[in-house]
């Protein structure tokens, strides 16, 4: 799942858009005119009449990074103009950028720090932003910058307004690694890149607060995390990835958090790399994951 | 799991009651001054202070069936009246007489028979209640009786009355193996045992009906289901077991209802067996599953 | 999953090769200048440069039974003479053709027979065959022939033979559903079309005979199965499914068989979906599951 | 499952030996006579005739430190005289101490020391000792002293020597966090303390070296993890937990290994969580696990 790492000539080329017969055919074609040998493809259509169309595909071209301008080009025209899709052309050596706001629990942090650091995510942390102090050390260890911006009643706006000073055009994803304020629609707006969310239930089981202690009272017997993109609807937003583990009777609130962070931190980092491996598609308020 | 086939000296005690030292003691006092041997012992209270207390031995004690009605009288001595604790006492042998309800789909329906037939279960279905009668042929090749109990508009009450006839006095349990009907208030009041359901969700999730369909559209990437005693509350009673599958984005409503019919029938299943052995201890809203 | 049922005009195109650049543009070609819609691709690489190629593609094509000799030469010259790759073009509303072997345990023998009966499995159980007489009634409860050949000692030879008057010809594919009996490698190279086995085991752990009771002893904390294809090699063939459940200290060889018939049973039913599906690809010993 | 931290008046009771009438009224007898309360208590019996019991009591007794001497004096009679069983009493507020053995790969050492320094695991981490100097720096970030002990061709009985010095006396368990050097008999019969090991396969199935790589070249769908109490025979100890996680055929070895890691960090985590809190009894070459 990881083939962009080490490889300096490996790209991809997401496209989506509505369904016609011949856009594997086009793409392809467009590919391979241009000395780009196929590694991977999925494709998928949400129906085979007059339904959306999604394709990944990772090619090998010796020299892309010289290459990729004229591919560009042609890709606009033969799938833009010709076919009326929309397409990413990304080099996979270029990793994503992401500032990660985090509140006082580190589970989901560390995992996504400790993975970068050792060369399993293709992102680069530019920076670890908190409404709280406790973890500037920790995250400083690992040689990325640690911003405080306290948010407190009545100051949400102005410290959004901080956060992104910090983050626009700085970044190219927002974690939200257990971040717990909720970003304002205006924020959203602003950014102008991903956000991705780690909710600590199995949406749209137990949505809002709490969902622990509201899980233990209706005595389910799994608890799970849901990681999916920020939207102005809260816990709403399409979901990327998902999991569970088997609790029982016999463990307390606090025991399912410890057991649900296990699940967290998994499911957002397996969320974090799907996307920065651009394997993740928006549909609406789903989403295609190759 | 299934000490109690085949052994007809073994018995189940469950105590439930506020919690208070000794109680241990004094149960496993009672049955080896009786001459049982405990076979296994689980113990689980809700707090050590001012909990809730639940028990669930099994034991083995050679002329069980004759020795039962003294050790009966026993306990109600020094655990009834002494200790305020309620029990039930139960020879493992006994298998719950149950009654299946269903409508059309047969997944849940036939995997309980097969189960049955194979000795899996301790459990001797007397019948299946349906409001359909295409599964009248498949059930009876079973040797079992098969009612057919209409429910149309205007006539549930009439109807439940009928079920009512057919179940009360004959069975331990009610299974609604894919029942899609609503039992009534009325209906769960009369009938004086208990009644399990399988729910096509992993509730609290997708509560209602459709979930499949609700699940594809909010773009869930685990489909699960949920069994649970039936309560006035609809899909709110305690969960005994739940379950979930993954699913992808390229699977249809309809694949998503294939994949989770494997997890209903197994839910379901697990569900019944642990009642069957008296593993399951409702506590309020929840359960306690040994 | 299951894109081929109640589609006539769906076809599929399994390609696999040495790798080179524009596979995939050729294969997209052809079909687009034929008028099919690739409905989905899959497409793998065991090594960008100089390593194995495979695809499966799922289009739509009106007319499909008349135009696909035509498309078959097409795809003969360019795929086969051109590049040098094997491939097979199917329709997807045939059916594969199978005869299932069984012994005594009936659990994965009922649940493809019922999966097939609820239209699940794109396959059409031509015969069951079997060692032993027991299963007769369940299987022609059906409508589906079953056939006795006794293996006894010295006999081997004998009913190896009449087993393949019965399916050579008949059958696309041998189902061992729990078929106690070991398989000559004569009798593998005759029948000619692929032989799946259900193994009660997660191989290679607990290869051969008793894998519950070795299990039972080892201590371990899970137990699984396996499908996958049978070769002279004694459970060594290339895997196609596996899976795995939870079990602990408390339970019996005999309830380590149960649990694990649960698994059996839903690994077989998958692998063979697959298998009709034309999802699998044989590499070496391995394969590929699209 | 981690009812130990925080209370300094629980108290763990583990018995075993063999099955006989009365044991647990004898020891719940014993418990509240001391003015203890049972706050849980598992049993099992390996057979109902003749078979081993093992049972753990979690309980609450006020004073417990002043009072365990004399609980301990009268368990020594009724269960060690009386009965002829093997019993622990251990204080649920005294962590155990632990030497963490590592090489060079990081992820099971820095899920423990997280764990840790949250308070998830009832252990203290007294040392880290590694054949290699890299993860020197990281541990002594977490305030732990690191010791480096080269293991080379011909100085490993040396080697073995001064690993003793470190830890006899000061530990009561080792746990092999991804340590890559085979412990010698002689130094397992030396430390006297028990060692865990994490093995990076699902065991039996490819015990020694490069599991993943005879895992990939096998073709499995799964892949798994093993934790045990190391024995003499290598990779035959009993097992006290298993993991697995799905794999494709689109995998590298390497990305098995990445995956491979999370199922190893959270196996051993969870059978070191387990083996702190009393909850596993070795049985010959298996384990309960309550």
């Amino acid at each position: 799942m990881n083939e962009s790492i080490h490889n300096v000539d490996t790209g991809r080329l997401i496209v989506q858009g509505a369904d016609r017969p011949g856009i594997v055919a086009s793409v392809s074609g467009v590919l391979t005119r241009y000395g780009a040998n196929i590694v991977s493809l999925d494709q998928s259509s949400s129906d085979p009449s007059g339904g959306r169309f999604f394709q990944r595909t990772v090619f090998h071209l010796p020299g892309l990074a010289a290459r990729l301008p004229a591919l560009q080009d042609a890709l606009e025209v033969e799938l833009g103009e010709e076919l009326g899709l929309d397409f990413r052309l990304v080099e996979a050596s270029r990793h994503k950028r992401a500032a990660l706001f985090v509140s006082k629990m580190d589970h989901c942090l560390l995992d996504l720090l400790w993975r970068q650091r050792r060369g399993e995510l293709p992102m680069t942390v530019r920076m670890v932003v908190s409404n709280h102090p406790e973890l500037a050390g920790e995250v400083r260890q690992f040689g990325i910058p640690f911003f405080h911006v306290p948010v407190e009643k009545g100051n949400k706006a102005a410290a959004e307004k901080e956060q992104l000073n910090l983050v626009k055009g700085n970044v190219d994803l927002v974690v939200l690694a257990r971040y717990m304020q909720i970003l304002s629609g205006d924020f959203l707006d602003e950014v102008g890149v991903p956000v991705i969310n780690i909710h600590h239930s199995f949406l749209p089981a137990f949505m809002g607060a709490g969902p622990y202690q509201r899980a233990k009272e209706r005595g389910v017997k799994l608890v799970g995390a849901t990681a999916h993109y920020v939207t102005e609807e809260l816990d709403e937003g399409p979901i990327i990835e998902q999991d569970v583990i088997r609790v029982s009777h016999g463990e307390s609130v606090r025991e399912l958090q410890r057991k649900g962070a296990d699940v967290e931190r998994l499911v957002l980092s397996r969320a974090v790399a799907w996307h920065c491996e651009d394997r993740v598609i928006r549909d609406g308020n789903t989403t295609v994951v190759f």
